[in-house]
This record gives C-alpha cells, structure tokens and sequence, in this order.
C-alpha cells in the first residue's frame, strides 16, 4: 500500500475499523484522518485515538489526502461528495463502502470526473453492530471486498485500491457495479430482508413462540437486528435486482410447499441435500 | 435427578451428548447404558468410554433401567418401543427427543398405555453436525427442552422428567404435543427450509454469487448443512402446522415485495423496526 494520507468520511463501524486496521499495519508513513459531522463524535474518536487527525472540519482531514473513503450513509454521499471535490488533487484516489454500487457509481462518478479518482468498493464486514463502539482493528481480516471500477476507470487505479483493501486483510474481487448489485441481492439483501421477515412472521402468528427459539432462528435472524435506516436505504437504492431476488425466493418457496404437500418424500429430500451440498462447500470460504 | 439407571437408544448427536452429560454429573449411584444397532457404532462409544454398557442387544440396556430415552429417528421410534415394551417395567419413565411432538406421541402413547410412563420431550439442542463425533457433555447447557405430556400424563412423571433434563442444563417448558408441534413449525421448522431456500434461490439464480458469501449469508444459512433424511422426516410428521408457516410466510414476504415496491420508506422501515425490536428482545435469551 502506498498511500501517505488516507482521509476517511464518517466515523461509523466501517469507519472507525478502517482506522483501527490502518493503525495497527504501524505505518510511521502513513497519516490517518478521520472526519465527523457530529461534535460529539469527533470528541469520541480523538478520546479512544483511533486517527492522528479528528475533526468536523472537512479542510484538515481532506488536506494532502492521497485516499479519501466515504463511511456514510449512501444518501448522503452525493452532498459531501461536492463539498471535497475543490479540496483534492486530480490524483487523489476516491472510494466508499457503500453496501450498493451502480447508484453510488452513478452519482459520485459524474462529481468526480476530471477531479480525481473514483472507484466504488464493497467490503462485506458489517455486523448487526453499529457505530465506533462496535469497531475492531480486525474487522476486515479475511472478509470479502468488492472493488467495481467503471469504463472510465484507471488500471492503476484499481490496483492501488485492491493493495489497499488487501492490506486490511480483504478477499478482493473486481467487478462491474451491475454484477456486483446483483449478486449483493442474492448474498446480503435477500438474507437480511428474510431474517426481518422471518421474525415478523413468527411474532405475527403466535407471539409466543419467540420464547422458543433454540440457535436455529438464534442465527437465522442475527442480522435482523442491523439498523432499520440503513438497510431501508440499501434496498432501496437496490430496489430491482432485490425485487428480481425476493419474486425468485417466493417461487422456490411455493415449489417447496407444493413438494411438502404432495408428499414425495424423496423430492423433499433432494431439495433439502442440493442445498447442503452447496452450503458445505462454503465452509472453507468462512475460515 | 432420581433415576439410578438411564437407558438412551441410539448413539447419534443427542443419545451421546445426553451420555457425556450424565457422565459430567459424576453420580456414582447413576448407570448409563447405550443401545445401538449397528456394531461399529457399538464399538465407537465402547472405545470412547461414553456409557457403563454399550450394546446392540436391547436386553442388557434396557434391564432395570428407570429411565429409557428414544434418541432414535422419529420413524423407527415406533417399532422400537414394540421391542421394549415387554422389557420395561410400569413405573419405567419412557422419553423421546424427536423433533415432532403429536405424531411421536399418537405413535408411541397407545404402545407404552399400561406398561411404562411415556411423555415426549424436545431438547431443542441439535446442530448441523451429527453423530457420536460432533457430541459434547454441554450440548444441553441453557437449551430449551419442551416436555408434552398427554392427557394420560401423571403428574409425578411431568416433574421427574423435568428434574432429569434440567440436571442436564436445559430449560424446560411443559406444553401439549398440539402446541409444542405449531410453535417449532414457525422457530425451527421454517428456519430451516428458507436455509435451504435461500441456498437454492442464490444458486439457481446466479450459481457465482455463493463465491460471494460474507457473515450474513453464513449465519443465515449455518443450518442448511443438516442432515436431509432426518429434516425430510421432520417436515413430513409436521406438514400441517409447517405448511401454515410456510404460507405465513410467504404472504408476508409478499407483503414486504409491495412495500419495496411502493417507494414508502417510513413502512419499510417500521417492518425493519419492528423484526429489530422483536429480535433485540431474545438476545437475553440466547446467553
């Protein structure tokens, strides 16, 4: 990684575990600034030291900046998004860690063109935990990040950013922001609207049987608790490849109905096997 | 606990685990014996040391046992319990943990009427592991464990069969097989097929994005590894409150599809609110 100054926007869970991992690589080069919007966050992040500069001031933390990586809310990219452009260097590389990529890519490419160098990433590290409280130094150690550079795109550009997540410990994988929306629907979106789901589904039946639950529903609903707003504003800004997901969920679900109704027990359990089998392959990928 | 000799059938995941937990409490007036059918098994739990008698013959099990426990597959509990019947003495508590409570029960209640005590119990301690290997003495440690007792049940039998499991660590319920069955259809049953579901809609859909998968997808899908065989049993004794769960379900993810659709973020957002709410509520619960 060959960054002197990495400038990070929002003082969340990615955020301040960004600065965490950056820390402890103990880089004597290498000057980590962080800004927050609110007093009383940035009061906070210069109490635990987590970056060498703090503030709510966009000019010290932007200053000399080489990496800027955008920790806010997607909705609020497009707006900060503007008020750093006049303060970086047409070389400065530019990402974010937005859970969505053809909105963000949409609206931060156009902003940044001419400017400097934008490329969207997704580390998949979130938790059901929020918040700098929540942040570890570890946080992304083997976790998956996805890198979509768009057809403007540097070559150098994406190496440099791939060096970077891969120094925090990140998989990286490139891929178009299409393909990676895509997928996050299937893998993140679709898993967490069910976890949501799920738990309605249960309490909205028989309230009860919420006092039942063993590490089945424990795990199958983790993520349920993550932050309502946030993931509002994901699958909103990812509204068509997770409706595509959700429609291809109900009918799978229907054809497991039909399959339970019917009584073919060996259909049930082909059904049920197909599914481990691909399950137990991911195992080595979790380790 | 007052039992001086516990006889547990079948030495999968559950009868070891429940072995090794008896073992834990040291009693040295308590005999553990161990039924199983096939002689490998037999000579796997003698070379771990897990029972005081281990074998394929049901006679040296079953003799002067005070408490026989079915840790067998729910469809071969009831041809069993025709073998030990005439082993058996009246006073002899009978148990299962099977997974399904009114159809172990209609089976197992009318073969065991005037020749033992029979009340079913649901330990609610499985994993996507199985077998004698993936057994542990702390498997019950804080698991629920429902006991349903019929209308035939006595009332000192309720109580000596919640002294032996809460020995074991668990917390017991009592309910009736009706209830216990249409509660574990919405918190045990239906978790596992959107695992499975969830598993064949990503792949059916877009087999690459399981190379995608980060702690949501894992935790989400964990039990998706399960046994086939044994979930196909499962869902097939408890079709009925299952298949109500399933559509329960289903309306409701349908629900959800609209409120995407909508755009109205306030309604999307109080569905997430709410499953947060109900699922922040349970994390006491799984300490």
């Amino acid at each position: 990684m060959n960054f002197s100054k990495v400038a990070i926007l929002g003082p969340g869970l990615l955020g301040s575990s960004i600065a965490l991992a950056l820390r402890r690589l103990e880089n004597p080069d290498l000057q980590i600034a962080l800004w927050a919007r609110r007093t009383e966050a940035v009061a906070e992040a210069q109490s635990k030291k987590i970056a060498d500069i703090v503030s709510a001031h966009l000019e010290p933390v932007m200053h000399d900046a080489d990496l800027v990586i955008f920790c806010v809310p997607i909705g609020s990219m497009a707006m900060l998004a503007e008020k750093i452009a006049p303060l970086i260097s047409r070389e400065t590389l530019v990402t974010d860690v937005g859970s969505v990529k053809s909105s963000v890519v949409a609206s931060l490419g156009p902003i940044f063109q001419n400017r400097a160098r934008f490329i969207g990433s997704h580390p998949m590290a979130g938790s059901e935990q929020t918040g700098l409280s929540a942040a570890r130094a570890d946080l992304f150690q083997n976790a998956m990040c996805m890198i979509t550079p768009d057809d403007a795109a540097e070559e150098n550009a994406v190496v440099e950013l791939r060096d970077f997540w891969e120094a925090l410990g990140c998989r990286v994988r490139v891929l178009s922001p299409r393909e990676h929306d895509e997928i996050v629907a299937l893998v993140s979106h679709l898993p967490h609207l069910l976890a949501a789901t799920l738990v309605n589904t249960a309490h909205g039946a028989k309230p009860e049987s919420l006092g039942f639950c063993g590490n089945g529903f424990r795990d199958t609903t983790r993520i349920a608790s993550g932050p309502p707003a946030m993931w509002t504003e994901i699958f909103e800004q990812n509204r068509e490849p997770l409706q595509n997901s959700v429609n291809a969920m109900i009918e799978k679900l229907r054809d497991v109905a039909t399959l339970l109704n019917s009584g073919d027990s060996r259909a049930v359990e082909a059904f049920l096997a197909a599914a481990k089998t691909e399950r137990d392959c991911l195992k080595t990928q979790f380790q």
